[in-house]
């Protein structure tokens, strides 16, 4: 099932799904799928922000910048929230906003020290929503171990916004002599998944579409720091890591395929994906691999360090459900392949236009 | 001239501008008086995010964290913007997100290093402004000698956004042993401010109203870090530093003396106002103490050495015309006292409501 059923399915309202986006100059206005994570996303990144700002921090391509000041590694990572609607089974866009930058900065084999939080609000807010949201932000703060240290508020005009929009910037310390980036990706490196994929986006989009389902789906949105800490901790040699957010795991493989040079085999059948969550991607119209997660991470580790990290990811409560899902081949052109559950194989290629806008 | 005077006159659509808003439980909904910088905002700030995220370090009231990592002293500070339109005489709303962290970074003390930038796009933004915008940023960087090293793009739905908003953070590192914060201000401190005040401002609201004078007010954007930088390899004891955006001069001088827990006496004839923002403000019936500037800081330094930097400041390109302004009179409650120019004095006190919604 491809990502271009959702046009048929009429789920998607704006943006372009097809096969092959129009070159980049082609586009005179921003569309939806421009934020969508796919291709047009990558696109809009790579034909004009990297051009314009071109340095060598930025170049990396990863989640954060990893930054050395003094002889102090940093990391350094930002992400604006701008997810509808704003409380959803699981979560709300307050502790998102903090999960997901905390995710980011571990991502870079970082330890999450400190946040920046600053909200545009939209004129008529509801005083009440923006305190449980706080509070929410708060209390991700504290689970993940994060302060919260300097922020921001701005108020636009009724109409001009969606309620609240958050934006939170990170620093964190990396303690280790690794550098996790997708160049430091190896042939033959084993890929891991910390558990099932899907459930973030299937929660979001069953509440937009009021669909029901005998049980709830409930966001996975979780901070990973303490995991990647983990697998840093008992001497993981950890390649890369990218958590599986907007565009989900097949967009992920294939920016670090193609960002590494190499190529990748994943198999269909080591990637568990929850039973209901399947119905609703069915019912939907969505491929599972590119539905967004808030708690799941993709890990490249040396092949021989694999069943070491599969244990300690399983015995871990973010990765109960972890599994290697394929690993590294070869140089290549960036391909990954994946071997259906038939047997067949199939290119997994960057999402095309958007399939969930705004789900994070 | 107060600036209650803006309701009379029709120029502020939406807010409370009176003398004495409610207590804060009393406003169920966010008006865009809680952005403007003044009373509510601050009645925000401290009502509901600082009881939430309370830990020390945000604790300082500042324009930015001051934190230490592994020996590393370093600022943090982030700012959206939301201004409009987004091009203005003087600037953009890509140039004014770059040197409005840089100088959150300087007013702490700290050579500013390294910028994110994330974009929230509203679908239909045209491509060619977004361009137009990212070259700006990319010149306002280089100019201020950072990097952006790290961003995101998110874009919402047409009606639920205004063209684009801006989100930079900042990294700075602080590399003397001042500690730069209100709480540093001590009695008998000089009060200086590097030049006239009020242009950013009414170039923005000149713009929005249809003004036009006969000759053009051009905002005051600029990057202060250098001019900072300058008292302090001067060795100039740079007490506190504040940039005078929203809010303007007065609600810069009121937020610090009642931070310092000080009362501050200062001159109306030694604040430089030009004659065609005095003439626009009248028109426009604002106060100039209260209105943004986006390249003019107030800065606090022991009463020997006023002479001093005030030399150093006026031989650098943007501190030609600065002034001292006042001093620190003694420990009190944070009163602000203005001697006018016909020799009477009154309390600045706060912007109760909204004066220039979406300056900055």
């Amino acid at each position: 099932m491809k990502s271009t059923n959702n046009e048929q399915k009429g789920i998607v309202a704006t943006g372009f799904t097809g096969e092959c986006p129009l070159p980049f100059d082609d586009y005179p206005q921003v569309l939806m799928a421009h934020g969508g994570g796919g291709k047009l996303t990558n696109q809009l990144i790579k034909k004009l922000f990297l051009p314009a700002f071109d340095n060598p921090v930025l170049n990396q391509q990863h989640d954060g910048a990893l930054l050395e000041i003094n002889g102090v590694r940093l990391a350094f990572t930002t992400d604006s929230y701008v997810v509808r609607p704003i409380f959803f089974p699981g979560g709300d866009i307050g502790q998102l906003a903090v999960y997901g930058t905390v995710n980011d900065l571990a991502m870079c084999g970082a330890r999450p020290l400190y946040l920046s939080a600053a909200v545009i609000l939209e004129e008529g807010f509801l005083m009440e929503d923006l305190r449980r949201i706080v509070q929410s932000m708060q209390n991700a703060a504290a689970k993940a171990g994060v302060q919260l240290v300097t922020g921001d508020t701005k108020v636009v005009d009724k109409g001009k916004g969606d309620g609240l929009y958050i934006n939170t910037a990170g620093i964190g310390v990396i303690e280790h002599a690794l550098t996790i980036t997708p160049a430091s990706v190896r042939p033959g490196d084993a890929i891991l998944v910390n558990g099932d994929i899907g459930r973030h986006g299937i929660a979001i989009m069953a509440v937009r579409e009021g669909l029901s389902f005998e049980s709830l789906i409930e966001s996975d949105s979780a901070p990973l720091a303490g995991l990647v800490q983990t697998l840093l901790d008992n001497h993981i040699t950890v390649h890369c890591l990218r958590d599986l957010t907007r565009g989900g795991l097949a967009s992920a493989l294939v920016e670090i395929a193609g960002a590494a040079g190499l190529d990748m085999q994943i198999e269909e059948t080591a990637i568990h994906v929850r039973e209901d969550v399947r119905g609703a991607c069915e019912i939907l119209g969505f491929d599972p691999l590119y539905v967004a997660n808030e708690g799941r991470m993709v890990v490249f580790i040396p092949e021989e360090q694999k069943n070491k990290a599969l244990s300690l990811m399983r015995a871990h409560p973010l990765g109960v459900q972890a599994n290697i899902i394929g690993h590294v081949s070869s140089p290549g052109k960036g391909i990954v392949r994946l071997r259906s559950r038939i047997g067949a194989t199939r290119i997994v290629d960057m999402l095309s236009g958007e399939q969930l806008p705004r789900i994070c």
